[in-house]
């Protein structure tokens, strides 16, 4: 039986199964077996001012504090039962110290260790673990310069999701995904299938270049994402609430705290993912992510979503602007020193120039030439 | 017994009872009594392609066709028992034809009458009313130029706010406001305060000059709002949704219609009147505000809250940008011979330029400077 | 014009310009004018255990606390501005001691004093009020048994509209309407008429036994309802919330909090009102209402909706079973000397025993036998 | 590392690795390894009036059909892309006829021969699948008497998730899970284990004894649950929607179709899953429940909540009452021969008689005994 794709009736939205070109510069596909990962499960930061970081985190986000000491806050969500899903560690220099998975077993970290030594990477390998909370975990330095660190052995904490009387009305339950910032999209893509990652969305042109990519392990729209850009960098981490209203309620609560300033973009439908967003940046300049309501992307054959990069919805589903800093702004990343990596520019074309100003081309409705009132078309 | 009020802890936001400043050439007083206003009941809209009209407000919008013919279409929203919220009358330029407000009694319009002749404006009144579904009514030219329409007698229809078999997930419930643009709106709220209107918000800045300034009758923020500019002109009719979600469902709609052009602004969350708002266009430029959830103002002593026009929260707000189309476009009004009345400039100073731009200044918090990301820092 | 009410297709809902039946035994309509009334403002009720009753509506419901002291605590609304929408007195009997009603002027004390004294009732007058933040008042022993108190003079606090940082997840907004147990509810309803009030709904058979009446003053569907059974009894007072979830989530905190036998029914959809709904119990057993969405009833000619005793769906829009203790229990209301008075039985017929139980009957389609698995067919 | 589980500090919640008894009477595991299962995928079940069953799935419901003929009916949900989640086929009894899964890839259906072979079960293939819309295809009768299916091959069709334009207010999304009877549930849970699915949470008593689990292939909190009770019975199938007021927009309309009394239970918030719900029966009395917001599940040492039995907040968070008939009634399901199954009884306790009752016993907080006005303490 053939599967034909019924195209979607939203007429620029293209479904395809391996919609990546292929890349010049391919990274070798390792012979080992990648570990088997769950889910994205924590990030570490460096924050440059910790007590105006946990003030945002915890006072403002109302995250939960499982446990913390001078350096270093270890926060949680309300549905999470791992000792914690981000880590705001004191440094000298706001960056990115870790994008942490879950493996589904010890004999995982093995397999981590092995993959990426046959990459050529530098890897490091902790039984205490490199946070409180984390037992026997690898960390590595990726092929695209990235932290990554997995784990499985973790220490368990009350989950909160029962816990009606300390919820806030905007209660983050649950870390959602990363969202990384590479120069070479589809070489970032084909290292990340081979470590077992499977596309859901991307963005490309008609050319065939790829300006993103959306990429998952658990069965939701990714667990991470890259970003054409100038990298390796960090451009957001996602926390998901239960309904739209918890990420009203969160703008209403920076309005009340004049912290409005803060928004960087949306509340917003998106395009790519469907689910609903805003994006808000930490004292530090970190970029947060709220989200919630993606689509289940579990079967092996779950149809991929191409958006054509001109489209004016597939950022924002209203058409809204995309302001110039979410396509420029991003964190540094720490190598295993806790130096920050170089970033090396992107040479493909950059989404920004070619959607946005004199030189960009958006459109509504396709072959409708952009017009409007809509900000993103006077800037 | 003193009445202090407390401050609110949002700095900006001054209460007072009577804050706007009096108007330098004021509309004399009437002696006679005005009617007794009940609330803004509906408007008269002339579209110029019918068809494309019907479309945007029965299938886009999902308001209650309560009667139509070949020139007419005849409006409701779902909680309403009178005949029409909106009227859409084919015609060659488009315009608003009339500002319809319902009066408590039979003889408050015998009211309207005297208190208009005694203001030397046109007035005429049709016992047969002016369109189908309302009975002996009263039409005038305003002071401000603008078409007002008095009426009690009204055919009853089924009010639907039970049928939830009709309901879509962005159902219009409630007509909750008109907004009237006009050059000097001191003078324009002297005049709607004689009519029986009370002043709910505004805003001004330090010199004392007032930008906008909202009134109501029923005790919501507004029936109407004065905001300053080139008028008379009409600068939106608004209608209500029970919650949040159902204004978002909205955007989504016009997302898969790929209609996401005519969204002018927002969603958002207002300052003043502390509503949860979007705007969009019809066909023919008229703006339309979706609206849920502002607060009782029926005491007589409600406080008024005066906003400082460089708070760049008192719009929006989560701060984001007001696009300019928002400040400068705004449909025509017809005089009683359903011709455009001239628009008469503004001299006071513009929201527009006051906020906005190179020589425009906007705070998140008072005495910081404006910086940061927002596109509304970057035009 | 003729307004013929066009029937809703949901049938057994008829509507009605004066449905209630004339009383046998009315109260004579007094020759003053009646006070005229704004809205129900607060209710002071007496609690047995103050710190237990202060936990109850400050840690559970997160009411606002204007002031307290050793025997009272005063509460308000998250959009209220004047002191108090509650107000928590220690003593010795569980019981209400004002239904307070806030009017439009000082003169209108003036009204109720003549009103009230020409009605035959015991009436007091105090310049500098009963409780708190309340100036000049007048309490009275009405015709029906009640104490209800009018005030113009009060103390404004700060409106916490806009304080997001306060917000919680079932926020209360507004103090919406009481509820009053009454014998005879169309003689109470005619008085109340006398007083100014406008009944928007009521229930009633086939036979013209009216069972339950709803009366406004602001522009809801109420500030009062007279309920039949033995009285005079406080049935409930009701305090609204923005949406939907609002309520669920003080559901979910009680469950969270072990508390969730304080649920007494709901939350469920009114048939009447068409309002959202949820009814809880505070540790003396005075019943609170959580509500939220109901309808516009400004104009004099509002349709009224009568409905059926015997329709299944008047009291829960689901058919979901009312619980007997909802009509059997209410609280005592106190005499001006804070003395409870005596209860008087209800004659007419019960709502609970034509509707419950092997005597009762009740629809879901009008001439379709009652049936099924609701639990109230099975009590 | 230890993984010490925190007790919830809602106390009568105790988490456990694997809390379920091992059953007296094995169904042996094995040796074989079992089918890869992604997730449940779609129910075939059996109706007496398909005219009057597509009303309800379809106009009233708002499923999507995908494609139907004059005996069968294909639905599915707004996000998905197989081609049903629903068959309904016109047949003199209504029944199930399957229980559907999709596995991984086609080699899963030769694992699903040899696995259910072995345990001696009645195994039939059709290379052109039982129905249309699916492929080669596996149908088994299990060792607990229920007709399961397995397959990979699936035609696609187009997921709806961005056609705003055809969301309804109570728009089903995903099929979320399925529910079965069966006496014997700890039986039940160890076969169910052999075949891949874990248990995230359960029901018992201090004896042991196990009155119902829940488990999981795809990380919600269920694809199936066992109920103790006469089997196999099929309890019911549940739907899911974006956020609870979808799910009250269905009772809502349900309502304005004066048939609220296809309501069984609810609405309410499950203790269980954590999970907003309702439970629903079609024409035949088929129980469809509708449910939203459950947690991640994915890792392989999830904390196992166990609920006891005695807990009125285990199927309520709200401690509202079950109605005796969701614990009686369930849809007989059918042999590969299209014969009914015969229902084998249950000898272990009832929850039924166990909670509700003379001889029940349910408690709001431990230690306290049942009171007060819930309906249930009545029955």
């Amino acid at each position: 039986m053939s599967n034909p794709i019924t195209p979607s009736s939203a007429e620029p939205v293209v479904t395809a199964t391996d919609p990546i070109p292929v890349p010049v510069n391919r990274i070798p596909t390792p012979a080992t077996t990648p570990p088997d990962i769950l889910r994205c499960a924590y990030m570490e930061i460096v924050v440059t001012d910790l007590a105006a970081s946990r003030k945002f985190y915890v006072d403002v986000l109302d995250l939960v504090v499982t446990e913390e000491d001078e350096t270093t806050v270890y926060l949680r969500s309300f549905e999470e039962f791992i000792h914690h899903n981000l880590v705001l560690r004191q440094g000298p220099v706001a960056a990115v110290a870790a994008f942490s998975y879950r493996v589904r077993s010890p004999e995982d970290l093995d397999r981590a260790v092995a993959f990426y030594t046959e990459l050529g990477c530098r890897v490091e390998r902790r039984a205490e673990g490199y946070v409180k909370g984390i037992g026997d975990s690898v960390r590595v330095e990726d092929p695209l310069g990235f932290p990554y660190e997995f784990f499985y052995d973790v220490e368990h904490v009350e989950r909160l999701a029962w816990r009606y009387d300390l919820y806030t009305p905007g209660a983050l339950v649950r870390l959602d995904h990363f969202n990384q910032v590479t120069p070479d999209v589809p070489r970032a893509v084909a290292y990340m299938e081979d470590l077992g990652f499977r596309v859901t969305e991307d963005i490309q042109d008609e050319a065939g270049t790829t300006y993103a990519a959306w990429m998952r392990r658990k069965p939701t729209v990714h667990d991470t994402a890259m970003t054409g850009g100038d990298g390796p960098r960090m451009h957001h981490v996602a926390f998901a609430t239960h309904e739209k209203h918890n990420i009203i309620a969160i703008c209403d609560k920076l309005g009340a705290l004049r912290m409005s300033d803060v928004i960087e973009r949306g509340p917003g439908r998106h395009g790519v993912s469907n689910a609903f967003y805003l994006y808000i940046r930490d004292p530090d300049g970190h970029r947060i992510e709220i989200y919630t309501q993606d689509y289940y992307t579990g079967d092996p054959d779950n149809p991929v979503v191409t958006w054509d990069v001109h489209d004016n919805q597939r950022r924002d589903w209203w058409g809204n602007a995309v302001v110039p800093s979410w396509y420029t702004d991003a964190s540094l990343v720490l190598d295993l020193d806790g130096e920050p990596k170089p970033v090396v520019s992107r040479t493909d074309d950059s989404e920004l120039e070619v959607t946005i100003g004199a030189d960009g081309f958006s459109y509504t409705r396709k072959g409708d030439e952009a017009q409007g009132f809509k900000l993103g078309n006077t800037l």
